[in-house]
C-alpha cells in the first residue's frame, strides 16, 4: 500500500524546477529553486522548507461524483505532464466553524468546485493533500498538486481563475503558488 | 485559544482511575491503572501508552444539528460528572472508501448517530478527537470521550448499546472501552 503522507521539500534539489513562485494572499514562504516530492514522513533532508500533507477520505464528493472522477482522472507521472503546480492553501476560522452542509453548499452548489474541476479531466491531474489535522497550527490546511502537459497550461489557468473567483475562495486567507517544470 | 491536540496517557498516574478496561473488537491495548488527559502534543511522560487526537471540524452534522448540539451540550469537567468513558475506535478501509454522502447516509439516516446522541444531552458530555489524519498508520481513527454523573451511567449504557447495534458500527474493526472514575 502506498504511503498516505507526502512531503514537499523546497530547496536546491528535486525533480521539479521552480519556474515561478508567488504569494496570492497572506504570508509568503521562502523562495526556492527546486521542489522534491517525497512519499512518507519527513526524513532529515537538506531543504529550505518541508510541507507535509496526508491523503484522506473525500469530504464533499458524492458517490456519483467519485465514480465520475475515478473514470476520468489521469494518473500522476504521465510522461507528457512536464508541468506541475503546487498550491498550498489555508482557509480562515469562519470556514472551519461552518457545519458540513454549509461547507458543501458553498463548495459545490455555489462555487461548482467539483463539477468544474471534473470538466478539465483528463487533461489536468490533481491530488489533494490535507494538512490541518496533522497537528497544531499547521502553516496550511491543504496542499493541492496539479500536473499537465505544456499545451494544457491555458486550460489550467482558466480553472484556477474560475476557482479563485468563487465564493469558496473568500474563505482562503493564505495561498502560495509554485509553477514547476520537470527537467 | 485552547489546544486542538489532546493526549490520553495510560499508566500509573492521572486524574482518572480505570474501573474497567475491555476490548470490544480487534487488538487490545495494554491494561493500565489510570489515565491522564493532557492538552497539547505528547510530551515525554512516564506512561504505558499515549493516544493522541485532534479536534476538527464537523464531518456530518448539519447547521441545524450543530445549533441544537451547541444549545444542549454540557461543558466537560462538571463537578458532578465523576464518571468518564474513553472509547478508541477504528473503522475499516471499506468505510473510508465511501463517498461523503454514503457515509452521511449511514451515520444519520440509517444509524441515527447524531439525533440519538443529542437526545442524551445535557446528561452526557461528549468530545470527539480525530486521529486518522494525524499521521500514517494510526492505531485508531477516533478517540471518543464521555463524561456523566454516576446516576446517568444507565443512560450512557443504553446509548452505547444503541450505537453498537447500528449499521455504522459494522464498519468498526477495532474498539476498546475504558470506564473511568475521577478520584
Amino acid at each position: 500500500m502506498s504511503s498516505r503522507i507526502t512531503t514537499f521539500f523546497g530547496g536546491s534539489s528535486g525533480l521539479w524546477r521552480v519556474e515561478k513562485q508567488h504569494t496570492v494572499i497572506g504570508a509568503p514562504i521562502e523562495p526556492v529553486a527546486r521542489v522534491a516530492v517525497v512519499p512518507g514522513g519527513a526524513s532529515p533532508r537538506e531543504c529550505v522548507w518541508g510541507l507535509r500533507g496526508v491523503t484522506s477520505n473525500t469530504r464533499y464528493a458524492s458517490g456519483a461524483e467519485v465514480r465520475t472522477l475515478q473514470e476520468r482522472q489521469p494518473a500522476l507521472d504521465r510522461p507528457e505532464a512536464t508541468r506541475a503546480v503546487l498550491i498550498p492553501i489555508r482557509k480562515n476560522a469562519g470556514w472551519w466553524a461552518l457545519a458540513q452542509d454549509q461547507r458543501h453548499e458553498i463548495v459545490e452548489a455555489r462555487s461548482r468546485h467539483i463539477s468544474k474541476g471534473t470538466s478539465y479531466l483528463p487533461a489536468i491531474a490533481r491530488k489533494l493533500h490535507h494538512c490541518r489535522d496533522l497537528g497544531e497550527d499547521q502553516p496550511f490546511d491543504f496542499l493541492t498538486w496539479f500536473e499537465f502537459a505544456p499545451a494544457d497550461e491555458g486550460a489550467f489557468d482558466e480553472l484556477l481563475h474560475f476557482l479563485r473567483s468563487s465564493e469558496e475562495w473568500r474563505f482562503v486567507d493564505r495561498e502560495v503558488e509554485l509553477r514547476l517544470v520537470r527537467d
